[in-house]
């Protein structure tokens, strides 16, 4: 008996117990991992109909456009799933930084034994 | 007055209620999103410390190293920390496939429209 969440073609996300999913973005050029967020099933939804990254905020407690202020969407080209389906990955081309630092990346610094390193 | 976590050179995971944070592998190589995980503040020091990945499992809940069993461990080339510091990313040399069906990466399913389609 196999795992239909598993080894089947049937889009059945494994939310978490606060309806969550987790989110990776990589910038479909470079393959750099842009930012990790959460999604809701609205989330989920409003990324695959308008083909821009929506995510559910845990600290404010809504849905929003990632760039729905600063302009910086995410464009996205492809949305995977794994093999859990507890969690999406993005392939998206930015318009923009995707921190809301400015950095291209949240990921923009390296650990080096306990320390960080600021990234290129 | 700047966040030190978010723009400082601490290391300053901001564990969850769970006491995780996200892991995210993707391929040294290929860049490709390996796998999406968790960590407790024991299985990042085991990553930093030994070069291969750890994580926490929150269904066994237990620490583990990825490939304990199967052999297919992850030899970590960089880690990384996103802005507010609940995410790392690992940049990492498989070996063997990476995920427990036996495909390379667990995303291996593309969503189009509401169904998935299999990747490569």
């Amino acid at each position: 008996m196999t795992d239909d969440r598993e080894t089947g073609l049937t889009l059945d996300p494994k939310y978490d117990f606060a309806g969550l999913v987790t989110a990776v973005a990589t910038d479909g050029d470079s393959g750099a991992v842009l930012m990790v967020a959460h999604m809701n099933a609205e989330a989920l939804a409003a990324t695959l109909d308008t083909g821009e990254a929506w995510f559910w905020s845990r600290s404010r407690g809504r849905l929003w456009k990632k760039g729905e202020t600063s302009g910086h969407v995410l464009k996205v080209r492809e949305v995977r799933v794994d093999c859990d389906q507890d969690a999406v990955w993005l392939i998206v081309d930015p318009h923009g930084p995707a921190c809301h630092t400015g950095e291209a990346s949240c990921f923009y610094r390296r650990i080096e034994g306990r320390r960080l390193v600021r990234v290129g």
